[in-house]
């Protein structure tokens, strides 16, 4: 510990107690690390503020003695967002213990919750006033509301409801001099200037500390329909969700996969069954439901928009959950994908969008391109066909070491991918942000214009990067201009 | 003119021909005043580039000559935004040239436009595809898409649809240094770092120029219904809305005015009738719309809704146009507020924003706190509840003259309101920006942080104030940082 950390420490227990520090490396150690084990960092301790008051003083105190801050919430990051650097320059901000909500209302459709709040306990607490707050993902259970603003994140729900910017009614914050934004009172119009709740949300705590957001409800679910559908191409896919979006605003999601997809998925999970009978080269799973008991429901609604396409061939096949149960078994399929893949192998996974209208031929042409240029290699992407959001997944050949794919092919192989998506007019980041992965292949990428102006907000609000140190986009070479 | 605007004339001819520059006197006064004749400007000469490659060599231009430009689309800014400073020392950027509609997909729900498109030209071209853009307001046939991205615009439709922040899936814009940063691919994910289309939007031309903007479609109406209701207080209507609310997605518009306002509009438009034959002392525009021609019309729907609150007593009357042009009449009684309120002498009008759900009770007391504050004047508000949005407006007392009004007592008057919004949790611009008008409020006001945030991002990108100057947020005294 260097001797300003040292300081900030002390200061921090003084000022907020024991709590507000942890030293003791057993209790350091889980944070180290991101989840997928692929980052490693070092920090000598971990601040524990209690409320936005305290993270106000510690961030000051932490500007004052030049000593860098790293923000954790879940440590749930899928780009290494989180951890630490690894030469223990810097110590973790976590927010873990500001986990209240502040406030819900039915009326308003509003909850205030802050940074520490974990996903899933925000879904039950609007549950209990009869909302719902839409955004899901596989890590609900650990990522927390501090960090989904600050990634902007996506999840199986967003088709509907968007990315957590249009969930977000405003952010309460800390700015690296130590001041409080606060956009907590979650007006409807506000124009004064600067949206700094927007810049903040997805900047991944390297302009500031989000320690609280507004967040918009929507009426509970009443019912829903979860369907499996088997087709030739993600092309009928596509066409297929326009064919539903045209009749009903009920469709919540609508998740493709190819065969091998579900094949790897059926051989991971134990006591999964295939949803359908035949064999299909693409699959769908599609949910649609309503927030009423009055009406058509959301199965019959969905038996009889599909039913026309079966007619036409343009679905080959279909099933509908007949159960809750039968539900969740067809999400557990769908929610296996990245880890059934993992097991089949050493591979490149990339997050990435194209114009939803472009994506299933950019499915079907990336893939080829990859297999052709990798020989022995296998690619295919799944995900959220309705977001133009894929996870596009290169598998090592069979054979390859672990440790030869990752040293030696995975890098070229991710930045053949990259290049095609921005060819496509892309995104290399479609949900999971820059983080420490990306960083290099946004910089190689980006804009020339584009960078220089991210680059000049960094400079703008933290010159001497001590927020988030190494995430996201580094200063700019001396001299450069926007 | 200087030397160095001649310069910039004269490269601007040179390069893209005699079109590209204004000096005549005659056609460049038009464009010095804000519509309402309160802010007067000068200017040398109108620049008139064709497209966004002219627009990046004339900004990189205007930066090595150190011109400032002020961006000007249809100049119908309610807050001086596209006014130029008085000195001349800027010439006015029109983005009026460039007028075309680059694409438009009816498959795919969006819409290229070019800054330059007038709003009711984008309405007419999204409606030959069968679909709509919903964003709408007075000045329709005048305001640009690129000044209406620019200043986040709201209107009329703002419940359902949000503001411009909602409905620009991307945009294009040329950045102080001549940089093309291009957001039009309408990703529906994108976490590559700072959200720079939403830093633009809102920004009022003052970090960079918006050139084009890729927009959200919507399925075109195929019936609407509009209502008048009498009730009581602005709580009723509230409670009125959110039972509406509860039933139904179909309510786009839900426009409260008191009895005062609507008198002043009757007696402003000639032959307008009063929609309902008792006396009310607050009234309601409701607007429903249906997408599709099937089902319960939107008529059907509203007289439904509607008749258990009248039976209850929370609506004291109620009335559903029977025709279009019905429906039309009672949108020119809300569409003439405005104008029918000026009409009536001397007044501070303020576009002012509170949580939704304190807006009842802040119309109520904010108007008597106003009236005993300033004797003699009458204040009220009207507008957009359902947004937490009203046009408040504080009428000079009877025998006051303009001159004494404008100069002595409505600065007064503004400070005070804006005391009274700033202690709501409120905003002191709801829709129409801040530009000229309100920047001193907004330096007053804002919070410090929040302030200092602001100025930062202005430097960041536009050190030497060279675009929009004078409007939003000036630099901050040296040394201060954020």
């Amino acid at each position: 510990m260097t001797p300003a950390q040292s300081r900030l420490v002390a200061a921090a227990r003084d000022a907020f107690g024991p709590r507000a520090a942890v030293t003791d490396p057993d209790l350091i150690e889980p944070w180290l690390h991101d989840w997928r084990g692929r980052f490693h960092g070092a920090a000598p301790a971990i601040l524990q503020p209690a409320s936005t008051a305290e993270v106000s003083r510690l961030v000051a105190l932490a500007r004052e003695e030049g000593v860098a801050l790293v923000p954790q919430g879940g440590n749930s990051s899928m780009v290494g967002g989180a951890t630490p650097p690894s030469d223990g320059s810097a110590l973790i901000l976590s927010l873990r213990r500001m986990n209240g909500v502040r406030a819900i209302s039915a009326a308003d459709n509003l909850a205030v919750a802050e940074a520490g709040v974990i996903l899933s306990d925000l879904h039950e607490a609007a549950a209990t006033v009869g909302r719902r707050f839409p955004l899901t993902l596989g890590a609900r259970g650990t990522a927390t509301i501090g960090g989904l603003c600050s990634t902007n994140a996506g999840g199986t729900q967003v088709l509907r409801f968007g990315t957590m910017r249009s969930l977000v009614a405003g952010v309460e914050a800390v700015l690296p001099n130590g001041a409080v934004h606060d956009g907590l009172a979650a007006l409807k119009k506000d124009n004064r200037g600067y949206d700094l709740d927007q810049l903040l949300i997805g900047a991944e705590g390297t302009l500031g500390i989000i320690t609280a957001a507004s967040l918009r409800l929507f009426p509970a679910i009443a019912a829903r329909a979860v369907g499996w559908l088997g087709l030739d191409s993600p092309e009928q896919a596509l066409r297929v969700l326009r064919r539903l979006e045209a009749d009903t605003e009920a469709i919540e999601s609508f998740e493709i996969l190819p065969a091998g997809s579900l094949a790897a998925a059926l051989a991971y999970l134990p006591d999964a069954r295939a949803p359908l009978a035949g064999q299909h080269r693409w699959h769908v799973l599609v949910e649609a439901v309503s927030t009423t008991a009055q009406g058509e429901g959301p199965s019959a609604l969905l038996e009889r928009l599909l039913e026309s396409m079966l007619a036409e061939g343009l679905i080959k096949d279909a099933a509908i959950a007949a159960s809750e149960a039968q539900a969740e078994a067809l999400w557990q399929l769908r929610d296996a994908l990245s880890a059934a893949e993992r097991a089949q192998g050493p591979a490149a996974q990339h997050d990435i969008s194209v114009p939803v209208a472009a994506m299933p031929r950019f499915m079907l042409e990336a893939a080829a391109a990859c297999e052709a240029r990798f020989p022995g290699t296998h690619a295919s992407g799944f995900g959220h066909l309705g977001d133009g959001n894929i996870h596009f997944h290169v598998r090592a050949a069979p054979g390859m070491s672990a440790g030869q794919w990752y040293r030696e092919l995975a890098p070229e192989v991710s930045r053949f991918v990259h290049d095609l998506v921005v060819a496509a007019g892309g995104s290399i980041s479609a949900e999971h942000g820059i983080g420490q992965m990306k960083r290099a292949e946004l910089e190689r990428l980006a804009a020339p214009g584009d960078l220089a102006a991210l680059r000049a907000i960094k400079a703008a609000f933290d010159p001497h990067e001590l927020l988030n140190p190494g995430k996201l986009v580094t200063l700019a070479p001396a001299g450069a201009t926007i």
